[in-house]
């Protein structure tokens, strides 16, 4: 047997594209996609290709022309105008017309009788005329009309002439035949996500420290109370952990010891008790109507809440009664509590995700998505995801996303570095990462690139938080104020998306000895504040997310350039627009404890700088302007002084 | 709906692969292939991981143990131990004993309670007895049997002992339960080709200019009488040129001279006349009988035969009154000849494979190759497959190897680089490259290495013809006898298969001036030669082919590892086998023209040599010896003595 098809337009190595088309790449709304392709044919054929894309779902297919770019490489570009999922994919063909046209004006020689090629050449014409639609097809057949009369009158310069102009080459290009063409099937995937997914500053508090008399537990109108100070520090979305009812049994006391005495508020990730499990609220923090307001005015501000979504079970979680068998048994009957042997969370279930009543657990698990939606959720922060199956946060996550697209989920996977890419191909939108344990010049600069500049980026966005509840890290706990202030403006540079853990505005740094764990850890305890508490950076923190907020150079995630700096101590590194109307240069000095200085180099070709220009360098956080010019720049930064610049460049 | 599977165990990036899995790498037999993956899980289970692998069609898979390498990455390997089409995958699962055995010894302190513990490790015991086999079922049932009695007794220490010790961990190995794991599907496919086809010397000749009685036409008892010197040369694959009738029709005269002389013999690429077509044999060169015993002695002289296979079909070809649908026709009915404008080859009509009568068509071009594979060729040169549908050859190459999987498929394409890819994925094994033109230090070395060093080594084989009768390359025609050694030398070892055109060891260098054409080329007209020519150099081709086949790192096709030489005219590199046992280190003279001298540098780690060892580089070519040590070595080469070294380090 001959194969039916045999395709002879070769469509190879489509970029953007993830482990073979099996994972959606993510864009932004409105965000353009450049498709490239390697497009081509046996013999000597003129080739076209263009990229077809549309909303999942959608019948008709829009497209763009591609461009050849070199070495049978062609590319093109699609916008994304709706979030949600979409589909693309390219078609090539043999452009008949255009292969004609060649072949004609090379033979066109003087007394070459080409009689033959011109009837060739209008069988092609009619072909088009057939396809074209009203004023365009009058045209073109009245133009194949005008060439037979010449050939007629065996006037072939003329006619020739007619049939390759540059108005038969407009209209035929409108209309090619592509019946020997091919496509690249299945379509690819890309994922239309909203901007604050790719451009956000985040703030983790937890509701019930958040009240104001002393020794009381918060509330959420307490919480709704601190929501205006936190938009004034400039932040976009509030991370809440679990509001939900905390179990009992083997309650951890304070600095999660096993013993809790009665007053123990306990941890909110022990989820569940008589007053209900993951779509219950704790009492003490309120009624479902303080929910309400507490949504209102956050909806008031713009600020986004963030939801922890955590599957853990305490013993007295309704489901444990209600569903024994979503849980793992031991020979004996009982249940199974949480273990990293030799470490024991008896105040845990796990869920058993391979269970006989898998249908029902999986559902449910979508249950409790969906009821926080409806109750004006739009992100979940998800809690270990890397120790549940990847396939079912790929099922759980389409589930949503099929009814509300607009949802963003943020894994919480610190572990290994192919797991935490798995889960953003499987539709994670944002994912923590190491950057929190990342304070090396070289480290740094490998991660991030790793991050912005490779395949990562296309489908994985990284938030950098600079402490949370469960880390403390090391820099932080030994560096002090000028380490928070570094580590701030690193994490709110270096990614669009970024975070910070409430206390750290207060630079609270004290461990567990030997530790990351915070002491007097707020996981098991209230924590009242005084925000106006000396030493604190709330002012620079504010300053940062204004400056974040006003520079588009800031807003831009990919390719972060690093720039050479002479000392090890110093790292510097510039973003900017495409169109380089913005040029962004962060300079930020590593030690906490001592001053450094060191030139920078700069990539004038790059930035568009001619070598002979002045330029000036606004330090927007410290309003300082410096005179610039030429490839190199000597900057000094200090803990008694600054510990940081972030530049504006100035051209005139 | 929940997803019916959801494969916990991640299996990813497996290599090697082409094209996801579209195309198939090539392997000689008896290689080893050795395969890689990413495999992972949810949690922290312990994992285990196969490499499954058999011969296309076999039911059952054989299966190799893959190890842990680092970053969630493990390999294996196999080995294919037959010619033909083997398919492979890799098979992952939890290994739920070893991750027993891991919980329970982390538990297993001072006063700890495992009952629990013991009776599961007991449950995944008796799941491997279940699937165990005579000797190892009972000594496993027996020892579960021992482990009850222990925990009857409530001896714990003893029973954990038992369950844990060397001798089950070595049963339980055997029987592991792979009920939750997952296998990466479809399977990959590997063709296995013949060592011939990784390695040989080509030597291409037309057996019409073979007579030794002046102005007659050779026949191929003629050619028979030259086989043994080609075989004394040291080659083991001849190239014959197509040896079927030629048309009368537009023939071409000497030097491709559009009008031809009667006694002109024409071009071989023109098939076909009264005589019959690509099935038939030129009169002239004798009868079925002539060639059967052409073909015993190349058998007796294990010269493998290689006959062109070329698409192109003279006027006078039987197709063009028998399938007259085969071709392309005008407007006015006529067949159309071959063109490129404004150039016309009107001696030749190219096939149309789209034609309606495409089964017909495909179906012949089968036949032929089948036809000479009776005729005991088991090679085939095919000529321009690149003006052909790439899917043509996929599905010739794949039927032909249904019956003949021996058979090896060269492919002429001098095209673009993506083109020639394509074609070797499609099932070629051997390719024409650009070596001919490549003479630059930079040019031999970037190319050489983007042929044996990247992905193109799993299915890409370069052919590196020195000379072609359409190619005598710039170097040739002005570097003289010196480039004619130095470019032999560079083919030779450069690549494990290369191959001469017949004159080469004359050093036959005159062109059509100002072009890459042999003046006078053979071509067009029949060429008698005296093969002990002054200044020929059959005695240093004999030799350079002599070291090949005794040199086992001249087997090695790949990764040929080039040395920095301070000198730009000198390129120095080196090949060498798995074990180091044996190492060749070449350096030649790029500059046919003048003495050149250079420093070359060792990397004495990668070959194993102590920086404070003294060796031996025995230059094989002209038997000279020198004594080495360090990382440093001079070398001095030149025109009028030595325009290359071979050397075979020798260590004691």
């Amino acid at each position: 047997m001959i194969p039916k098809n045999y395709p002879r337009v070769i469509i190879e190595a489509v970029q953007p594209q993830i482990d073979c088309g099996r994972f959606p790449i993510k864009r932004v709304v409105d965000e353009k996609v450049v498709v490239s392709a390697d497009i081509y044919k046996e013999s000597h054929d003129k080739l076209a290709a263009v990229v077809k894309y549309r909303k999942h779902g959608a019948k008709v297919w829009q497209e763009n022309p591609m461009v050849f770019v070199d070495n049978d490489r062609w590319q093109g570009e699609f916008e994304v105008a709706e979030i949600g999922p979409w589909e693309y994919t390219v078609e090539g063909y043999a452009e008949r017309y255009l292969s004609w046209v060649d072949e004609i004006t090379k033979k066109n020689v003087p007394g070459a009788i080409l009689t033959s090629e011109l009837l060739e050449g209008l069988a092609i014409l009619k072909t088009s005329a057939g396809l074209a639609k009203g004023e365009d097809k009058a045209q073109l057949n009245a133009q194949i009309a005008t060439i037979e009369g010449m050939m007629a009158d065996e006037d072939q310069e003329v006619a020739i002439d007619q049939a390759i102009c540059s108005t038969m080459q407009r209209l035929m290009a409108k209309y090619p035949d592509r019946s020997e063409g091919a496509e690249c099937t299945p379509a690819l995937q890309v994922y239309v996500i909203r901007p604050i997914t790719r451009f956000a500053a985040w703030y983790e508090f937890f509701p019930r420290s958040q009240s104001t008399v002393y020794g009381q537990h918060g509330t959420l109108q307490d919480s709704r109370r601190r929501l205006a100070d936190i938009k004034q520090m400039g932040f976009d979305v509030i991370y809440l952990p679990p509001i939900h009812p905390i179990g009992h049994a083997f309650r951890k006391g304070k600095n999660n010891s096993l013993v809790a005495n009665p007053d123990d508020v306990g941890s909110p990730w022990a989820i569940g008790n008589e007053h209900g499990g993951h779509m219950a609220l704790e009492p003490k923090l309120g009624t479902w109507s303080d929910w309400d307001q507490f949504v209102a005015t956050c909806r008031e501000l713009k600020i986004e809440i963030a939801l922890d979504y955590v599957m853990n079970c305490s013993p007295d979680h309704p489901y444990v009664t209600k569903h024994p068998d979503w849980f793992y048994h031991r020979p004996d009957g009982s249940i199974k509590y949480a273990e990293n042997p030799p470490k024991k969370y008896q105040d845990v279930y796990p869920l058993n995700f391979g269970t006989e009543d898998r249908e029902g657990l999986w559902k449910e698990m979508l249950k409790i998505f969906l009821f926080w939606i409806e109750k004006g959720v739009t992100t979940f922060r998800v809690d270990n995801p890397h120790t549940k199956p990847v396939s079912f946060w790929e099922w759980v996550i389409a589930e949503v996303h099929k009814k509300h697209p607009q949802v963003v989920f943020l894994a919480e996977a610190f572990t290994k570095p192919k797991m935490m890419r798995l889960l953003a191909k499987a539709g994670f939108a944002q994912s923590y990462t190491y950057f929190t344990w990342r304070d090396s010049k070289q480290d740094l600069t490998d991660y991030v690139s790793e991050l912005t500049a490779g395949p990562m980026k296309d489908y994985f966005t990284g938030n950098f938080f600079a402490n949370t509840p469960d880390i403390l890290p090391p820099i932080l706990q030994i560096g002090g104020r000028p380490a928070f202030i570094m580590r701030a403006v690193l994490a709110a540079t270096l990614s669009t998306v970024y975070g910070i853990y409430s206390g750290y505005e207060l630079c609270e740094n004290e461990p567990i000895p030997g530790k990351e764990e915070y002491l007097d850890s707020e996981k098991y305890e209230i924590k009242q504040r005084d925000w106006n508490a000396p030493g604190n950076i709330v002012a620079v923190i504010t300053r940062i997310n204004k400056i974040r907020r006003e520079r588009p150079a800031l807003h831009n995630y990919n390719d972060v350039a690093f720039l050479a700096a002479d000392n090890p101590q110093i790292i510097a590194y510039y973003k900017m627009t495409a169109d380089r109307s913005d040029i962004v240069i962060c300079v930020v000095n590593l030690d906490p404890f001592g001053k450094q200085s060191s030139f920078i180099h700069l990539p004038l070709e790059k930035m568009g700088i001619r070598e002979d220009e002045q330029f000036q360098a606004h330090d927007m956080l410290s309003d300082e302007r410096y005179l610039w010019s030429g490839r190199t720049a000597y900057v000094e930064l200090s803990p008694s002084g600054k510990m940081a610049h972030i530049f504006k460049i100035y051209r005139w």
